[in-house]
């Protein structure tokens, strides 16, 4: 294959340039981190769930109409997506307490909360993802207040979605974080989802059990995370190659 | 059990008097119509069926803040409800041309909508629910123009999440109809989501066979619908006792 360009590596994914111009390349790799890169380790796997897993969530949400950027899953590891201006901003969506919020906020982790909250957190690495309002946003420029209602109202629409998706197969979605990104058609612009919709970006409770079926596996050290990953995934009905958990329903999607 | 005071029967439910001032029962009747009546049959174990698919949608929209009528289910075919004043209309959400848009408009059955299409249709057997625009509903005072925004809200919102939860077990939510009614809390009256969501009132495509899974299946002589309810409810962990298809995954609500 001949090489192409790296546009970008992150710590989950790699970004190439893709075939078409306003088109990339993301690549899910198996590296996976916590504490903003504190704790680190390869996890077998893991960047073929995700890819798969992102390409089911985002087909579902072009099918209902709410805009994302992934185009088509090209292999087990790649996708095709959109290019985009990144909006420099981490959407929250939370339906229970947990994790952060917990902490700073002193509300016991799995308290249900009154209505869904977002939050927006300021993507810098350096600065360690700060939480910000809407106040910072619209003051230094990250956003405009459209851009805010904008967010808002794909950031709920993602969640009701997801949470059905979720329930559906005995998930608590319990809170994910999205990123947007803008794009130009013609003389309009417009946000749409970006990046990866995964057990990476989301809090998975199952019902039942509460066992948690993401990425906490791996902060908290609770055990496999590619088994976590593979029971979201074959719940779903999706069965990559390799990463089969060797039972479980027929393919469906 | 003391004898209760039937409030009303329809043509699929009946609706007694609840324990309490401001709730009633729902009986989930095996009846079965198609053309407003003009074809009926007795489908042993609909009622049962409906009954447990109506809780768990109407349940997951409580949780994720859609307000709903439903309360708790009582039995095999009873569950009880938030009395409300039925607002006199039929709220259609189409993601799929199908049914009488596809007959209307000359849309071949079938093809995907550019958007979800929202319709609204008078409740009046005598004249076969007749589709009405805003103006009509405005105009003869059946709502006004905020619950028709409200109305909207809350079927775009029913949409996401039920294409969330259908698309997870491989299933297409072509369209569905929800009814809505007021209810009064101090100085406020708010719509709740009411009636009944079941494959009575969807259309339901498998994703991968196109096979429908919803009354279809009777309105078209296509096979058994007890078969197609009991499908779509093992798909979803959902196992009634006595209908069970002896098969599937444990029940996971
Ligand atoms: N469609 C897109 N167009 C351009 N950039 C994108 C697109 N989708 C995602 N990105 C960006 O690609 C990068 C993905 O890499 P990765 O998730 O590994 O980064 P990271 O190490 O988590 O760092 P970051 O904090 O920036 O997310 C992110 O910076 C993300 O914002
Ligand atoms: N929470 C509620 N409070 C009051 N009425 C309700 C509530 N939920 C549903 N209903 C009404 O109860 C009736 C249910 O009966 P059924 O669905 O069998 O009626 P139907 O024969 O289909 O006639 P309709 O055309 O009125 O729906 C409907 O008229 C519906 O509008
Ligand atoms: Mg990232
Ligand atoms: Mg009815």
């Amino acid at each position: 294959m001949a090489r192409r360009r790296m546009v970008y590596e992150g710590k989950a994914k790699i970004l190439y340039e893709g075939p078409e111009p306003g088109t990339l390349i993301q690549f899910f790799k198996d590296d996976t981190t916590a504490g903003n890169g504190e704790k680190h380790a390869q996890i077998e796997g893991k960047g073929v769930l995700n890819n798969r897993l992102s390409e089911l969530f985002m087909t579902g949400l072009n099918n209902i109409g709410v805009p994302t950027h992934f185009i088509r899953r090209i292999n087990m590891r790649e996708q095709l997506v959109r290019a985009v201006e990144i909006v420099p901003l981490e959407i929250v969506v939370r339906n229970v307490a947990a994790g952060s919020m917990s902490k700073r906020l002193g509300i016991e982790e799995g308290t249900a909360l009154p209505r869904p909250i977002i939050e927006f957190y300021y993507k810098n690495d350096d600065l360690n993802d700060p939480i910000v309002s809407e106040e910072h946003i619209i003051a230094f420029g990250w956003a405009t207040q459209q851009d805010i209602d904008d967010m808002i109202s794909l950031a709920l629409r993602v969640n009701d979605f997801m949470s059905g998706m979720m329930m559906a197969v005995g998930i608590k979605l319990v809170d994910f974080k999205i990123e947007t990104g803008r794009v130009y058609e013609g003389d309009f612009q417009r946000l749409i989802v970006a990046d990866e919709i995964s057990p990476d970006s989301c809090r998975l409770w199952d019902i039942e059990t509460g066992q948690k079926l993401d990425k906490d596996v791996f902060r908290r050290d609770l055990g496999s995370l590619t088994d976590a990953y593979t029971e979201v995934a074959r719940r779903l009905g999706v069965m990559p190659r390799n990463t089969s958990s060797g039972s479980g329903p027929k393919l469906v999607h």
